[in-house]
């Protein structure tokens, strides 16, 4: 059993949500099961492993969970990127398309300083539309995004690809066919 | 100085959000700090020090940010209590009033074993209707919540009274007067 063998029995597939088609991969399980979610952590650090980083950026909500926990592990600050209108202070923001309608982010630009080395983390990596409106946000604010880390990609929907394209090199843990 | 001195310091104070009159306790300031969040997460595992649980729930979306990496320091899973429409399977929800509007918050329910002993965790403890809220939906499910922990407590506004009367013990890191 490799670390992603393991962690994939832990992820549950909810069929038609939130659309019909969409096969739905949800982490809840995996959370809800301590040696799961530490192991979860700990492969994303290992993804991280020789990454020159100064802080970890995370994407509201289930990013919070993984970025987090991630930067605690990694010694490092840990950037939220937030729906609209969370954050109380003046924001700069992304809109982008999501796999099934249309989305915002916002960041505090003031939480980073100029040329700070910020690794982007979500739960799952798919079109990778949520990823690429997140690194243009960090690099609005002077950051410097260079990689990526996911638990989930589902290498058929490109997002690999779009972030490469952006100079952005993502990692994952666990793939699946299909979407 | 304190670990609450050296917290408290970290936790940038916005007027006037989200509505005028309302002094809000921002933590990305907090977060954004790696010593600060290392500091955070360690100073809620000394509060959860000596209690007796299974696993720990965090309340979308800054709950989340804390809990899970709580979660991951104490070695158990996380459960996590959500916003209206994010689980993609059947939920338990509870309407509750917040100090500024109205809210739900959702649970998946086959995540907890019948008995299982859950401690609850949020960013900031104020009228505590939020935590309330998890509370009864934990309980629902089959949990026992007899903790809960926060970073910040706004004690004027009675939440841990209010805790108290459901019998769930709150404590917090950071205290701040007024609200």
């Amino acid at each position: 059993m490799t670390i992603a063998d393991d962690l994939r029995e832990l992820i549950r597939t909810v069929p038609d949500f939130p659309k019909p088609g969409i096969r739905f991969r949800d982490v809840t399980t995996l959370l809800a099961h301590g040696d799961g979610l530490r192991r979860s952590v700990a492969g994303l650090a290992g993804l991280a492993d020789g990454l020159d980083i100064d802080s970890v950026a995370g994407i509201e909500a289930r990013g919070f969970i993984f970025g987090s926990a991630l930067a605690v592990h990694l010694g490092l600050g840990f950037i939220p990127l937030r729906k609209p209108g969370k954050l109380p202070v003046a924001t700069i923001g992304e809109d982008y398309d999501l796999e099934y309608g249309k989305a915002r982010l916002e960041l505090d630009p003031t939480l980073l300083k100029p040329g700070q080395r910020v690794l982007l983390v979500d739960d799952l990596l798919a079109t990778g539309g949520t990823a690429v409106a997140g690194t243009r946000l960090l690099r609005r604010a002077g950051g410097v995004v260079n990689s990526a880390v996911f638990v989930i990609d589902l290498p058929e929907l490109g997002g690999a690809g779009l972030l490469a394209e952006m100079e952005v090199a993502a990692q994952s843990i666990v793939g699946f066919d299909g979407h």
